[in-house]
């Protein structure tokens, strides 16, 4: 333990294993943000350097000291479902329980950074937003960008999604579409009197089995596009040909697509098997972000620490800064492969590295 | 008019379209055909030459002369649910309604034939049974050969299923098979963490779609085999690579081929596309039957009356008949396009095609 009054005593004092253990005791299950935001906003209203503003179960803290940059860095308050996970256990040096990675760690190192640097080089705008595990039309940081951009914008944004202390740039997109290919009922005992559209789909999915993605190189980080069918249905009777067969397709594209080049690839790779009275129609897209290296603060942030950096192939919400014009990077503690398993767990470790990174970065700008 | 007391009375006073038209409106949807045994069992009852038995909803009428021959013609009450066609209507010498051509015309003429035929040069047995258009379970055909065989026992059997006049000789064997491919679950940001169950099945439909079915020749008869996929299910989430498909086949197959060796064709057509951990089980199986054009009565039924001959493609009650030894063919009137249709409807000339050749194999026999 460190003596009193040591430079290290408020690293020591906030422990961020317990400190994530306090938000993860808070349940916030997506809809039912308001008690953790209540606390949030409660520690943020204590730093008298952060001039505070809640929307709804929002809650955004800000510098306001006349930087030359402002880096905005979010994260979202709410969890999926507890899954028998509901209560934080520390043990040792690891901390289990719902949301421990994905992303209340990455919120008590938002929390710590942002009550204790109370004069940072560069600006800072701390967001903390509901609804992100849930449909977009519920999307907290989707609701401040569009009725409040005042209050989220900035020079570049991170997004505390778990990375496990990695710089995961930009994202890649992500469309549904669903391809209905057409047939004619029959007597199976007759099957050549009408044409069976499962047997046409096999053709789209055999072609789906060799599809091989792009694997685009952006600011030095290579991303891998795919193309996977995620459903499909068709069936009308134990003795009938089917006549329709619906494949739903997920389409992973890099950020040097639009959703538009990105559709039309994915209707040149079916087009050899679609045939007139075929139906492709687009069920929902999410834009692609770029990597977005090339600005000063993530540059920066990436040189001092000496981060490893790749390509975020999932879709996260950098791509909503990334379309209010805002670069941005995923940056957060955990593994986000124990995202919403029942062996959800942040370690020590992780959480302080990004807490190092990020507190040099506010303490020494670009 | 034909004069009273002409040659033709008897022929003119029953019309079989009012006659069909009658029972048509008695309604019989499968499980509630109580109302109609009662009606054909009151008809039989009335005739003196019968011996009237009934099992439940199931009729059976015989004639017991001696005869060196005996003859089954059966036929079921029931009816698939109404679809705003449960009313009789007569136009000209049509008779639109549910259930006229599958098969009250049948019962029609079985009737007419059962009560003015006192002394057939064979013998003849009329059953009359219900739940045919459900499951198997409530096949009144099969209740009776199985608790009764003495009622239904026979040297030769005819199904009055609607054939419009064709001697539909045999039928195929039907057997449905699920069979379960194998995946891995991943996200589908990173698809080639995991493999897509939905991609291996395009394979084995793809395959399906290039299946050429046999088409062996049996007693001057073409069999046609074909091998459908009727079923695809498979997905998990929009996100998520699918661990898992399941794709149910409807095979019919030629009376060359039993239960044992169709399924073994099957598994041989699909083999190239499955992998251990994948499963294929036989869901359900009805056997063929042979075309029994051999049997004397059934070859001098085609032969004095010229009728056309083809193999049954589809599986029907005549399987029952020949499991139980009993060499049996489709014929009736109506058209089987048209049953479970909206626009079921018989016609006259069909009606009576059947009512003369059957008559005439009862007045002179083999």
């Amino acid at each position: 333990m460190p003596a009193p009054g040591s430079a290290l005593a408020s690293t020591a004092v906030t422990d961020l294993i317990e400190a994530t253990a306090a938000l993860v005791a808070v349940p916030s299950e997506s809809h039912h943000e308001g008690a953790l935001a209540d606390l949030v906003e409660q520690r943020l209203r204590a730093a008298p350097h952060l001039r505070v503003d809640r929307v709804g179960d929002n809650v955004v803290a800000r510098t306001d000291l006349g930087r030359e940059q402002r880096l905005v860095v979010a994260g979202h308050l709410d969890t999926v479902p507890a899954d028998g996970n509901g209560s934080p256990r520390v043990d040792g040096d690891v901390l289990w329980g719902l949301g421990s990675a994905d992303m209340k760690g990455g919120l008590a190192v938002m929390l710590e950074l942002a009550t204790t640097i109370a004069e940072p080089a560069i600006d800072v705008t701390w967001v903390f937003y509901a609804g992100e595990e849930v449909a977009a039309v519920h999307n907290g940081l989707r609701t401040l960008l569009a009725e409040r951009p005042d209050l989220v914008d900035g020079d570049a944004a991170l997004l505390g999604e778990p990375t496990d202390g990695v710089l995961e740039v930009g994202c890649q997109g992500s469309m549904r579409l669903a391809v209905t290919l057409r047939g004619a009922r029959a007597h199976t005992a007759r099957p050549w009197m009408g044409r069976n559209a499962l047997h046409r789909a096999g053709h789209l999915l055999a072609a789906l089995d060799a599809y091989e993605g792009r694997r685009p190189v952006l600011d030095g980080c290579e991303y891998r596009e795919a193309l996977q069918a995620v459903f499909v249905e068709g069936g009308v009777a134990g003795n009938v040909v089917p006549d329709l067969a619906v494949v739903t397709l997920n389409h992973r594209f890099a950020p040097d697509r639009t959703a538009a080049e990105a559709r039309a690839h994915v209707e040149q790779v079916i087009a050899l098997h679609l045939e007139p009275g075929d139906d492709v129609e687009v069920v929902d897209v999410a834009d692609a972000a770029p990597p977005g290296l090339h600005h000063p603060l993530l540059a920066t942030l990436r040189a001092r620490n000496d981060l490893d950096v790749r390509a975020k192939l999932g879709w996260t919400d950098v791509s909503r800064f990334a379309a209010a014009g805002i670069p941005a990077a995923n940056f957060g503690p955990g593994d986000s492969a124990l995202a919403h398993t029942r062996d959800e767990r942040v370690e020590r470790s992780s959480l302080e590295v990004v807490r190092d990174a990020l507190g040099d970065l506010l303490r020494h700008g670009a």
